[in-house]
């Protein structure tokens, strides 16, 4: 998963934050096997990190992640289960975004195209330099983006899910926002400062209970309404019993800072 | 349910508009056990009431609704019986807001925080003072919104959802209908005219022909697309067979005004 | 179907656009049983015709569709039957815009209402006018937009779709741009040029790629996140194996136009 010299994937953490940085910029980060792969190696650790409290999914170069590598893929045209292989990698490191018990923020400095966009919109938060560019151009090269708009489709509307998947083409980090893509289009010069002080919000929470609320969130989301009720009342009943619940009521109510022991 | 002296809901009716009033502004109103069975109370009333064609829930003093009562919750930190009776009594009471025969608008100054912010998200309708301001801030006492998001997540985007609830920040009412968690943000000035305006727009419609198409609503959001015009084809055939139906039809045809029997 | 003289939806081809176009401005191109019939029928024809690649819907008059024949539906009062045919016919037009599998352009000069506004609502995607309005009017004369919600409330959010339906008032192109409900609001002067460009901007792609992408939008969009990416893993592998995916592909990698095959 690792060249004897640089990583495809970066890692580093500092007070509870751990930013993943895609390391490929002379393939504009393109999601081959091997880079699916040491994401998906790196995200399954995380999970099991009790130091990481928060995930920034960061990109180094000017592009965020061009998805698929098209070069791995023709050289495989007729491996057709290699392609399925492919694809199965990639939804499967897309879910474990959304499964991770920890909140993941996407940090956006240029272009997140069709399984890079997906990236971004498998995000819990997304942060984009106002540089940034997003499409699904899959169609232009006769590929309809089907994976990376499952991911789309459940951030955005449907018109503008469609006008991005039918036409291929870019939008601004501003359109992104509007649509509700990304959560923020920021100048760059305050891209690392407003990504990194979300991230440090979410960290002083506990992380129990972005564990226990991350997991209902998108559980709850698949269900009709009157189940959703009753799932989530069971999970307020019972995160009501964790320790940290507990001292965060206590703390409020004394008007001090809580003490969290992530339990 | 009530003291001698002030009730915890009060209620006003005026020409088929009936206001409810969260009516405990020392308390923050605050969703204690009693007022949340205060509220199903006037909701269940409301349901068979034939004088009331629409509902503004409104709330006196300068916090709409804080949430649970936390120094109740305290109170009870050991009873988990009581705990999911009071998760399951406040469900009950957002569903009863969406199951009402009859619109509901959430007319909303000052702060909605918590189980507060979901009242407004589980009305039909919304419109906030300009200075209002709307969080869930759960996650910063320990106890994750998980109840609250059930209502929120079907009103905004996912990003939108997750930014709210992870970071437990609060967001403006101008940010509030960006994202779609109130139709509207006016000056505070002008607030009763808008809500009462809306309220009397929506009360000079037939009353059979709101309940018909809310509860529709409502239930077709649930299905796959095919069962949802199966469903609600039946649903506009029966409408049309309604006094109300003929008449509003032959009254448009005929260029006058059309005299409803709420039948 | 057709009068002698002119078609109750006329028909133009150039350059694998099909526009079709709402033909009876008289009475304001209201969705009678035989306006219902006329677009199924053209529909039908365009799923299986090679030449159309992309549908522009548009509409001959100022008023783009003004919903059901209210003089039909009056002169029909006592036979249920018919009106159950006339909402499972209207249905059936609105479900075969989703299932054509060829993307669908809604060009709205004017007013779209009622059943209209669903038309909108019901295509891939939609550029108006920014003359032109929107309502789902129904509840002002006693039948409340049952039909036209189901596409209505899966383009916009619930607060916005419930104050269209409860209110019944008009919306301006703006408002339906700010909601979700078309994609654009332009000026009528560039109208055609934008939506035409749009146009032009699919009909280049690969006939193939479009209607394996647009089947598996909407089918991904009722299932839940693994069962959808699961589907569209097999769906992208199967699509790689397509010769326009190898073709557009490789001209990507060489930097040269692919020439579609439309398999």
């Amino acid at each position: 998963m690792m060249s004897d010299e640089e990583p495809l994937v970066r890692k580093y953490s500092d007070s509870g934050i751990t930013t993943l940085t895609l390391n490929q910029p002379q393939s504009r980060n393109s999601l081959s096997m091997a880079m699916l792969e040491a994401l998906s190696g790196e995200l399954e650790a995380i999970a099991s990190d009790a130091d990481t409290r928060v995930v920034v999914l960061a990109a180094h170069g000017s592009v965020f992640c061009a998805g698929h590598d098209l070069r791995e893929i023709r050289e495989q045209f007729d491996d057709q289960d290699f392609q399925l292989a492919l694809f199965h990698q990639c939804s499967k490191v897309m879910q474990q975004i959304v499964s991770l018990p920890k909140p993941v923020i996407a940090r956006v400095a240029g272009v997140a195209t069709a399984a890079g966009c997906q990236l971004v919109a498998s995000c819990d938060l997304a942060v984009a330099a106002d540089t940034a560019r997003f499409a699904t151009p899959g169609v232009n090269i006769g590929l309809f983006c089907s994976t990376p708009m499952v991911a789309l489709s459940r951030n955005v509307s449907r018109k503008h899910a469609m006008e991005m998947l039918l036409t291929g083409e870019m939008i601004s980090a501003v359109r992104a926002e509007e649509i509700g893509l990304v959560n923020r289009a920021v100048d760059e010069q305050v891209l690392d400062e407003t990504v990194y002080g979300m991230a440090r919000t979410i960290a002083d929470k506990s992380g129990h209970t972005l564990k226990v609320g991350k997991e209902a969130f998108y559980r709850q989301l698949e269900m009709p309404l009157a189940e959703a009720y009753e799932f989530t009342s069971t999970v307020m009943a019972d995160n009501m019993q964790a320790n940290d619940a507990r001292e965060g009521i206590c703390a409020f109510l004394e008007k001090r800072k809580p003490d969290w022991q992530d339990s």
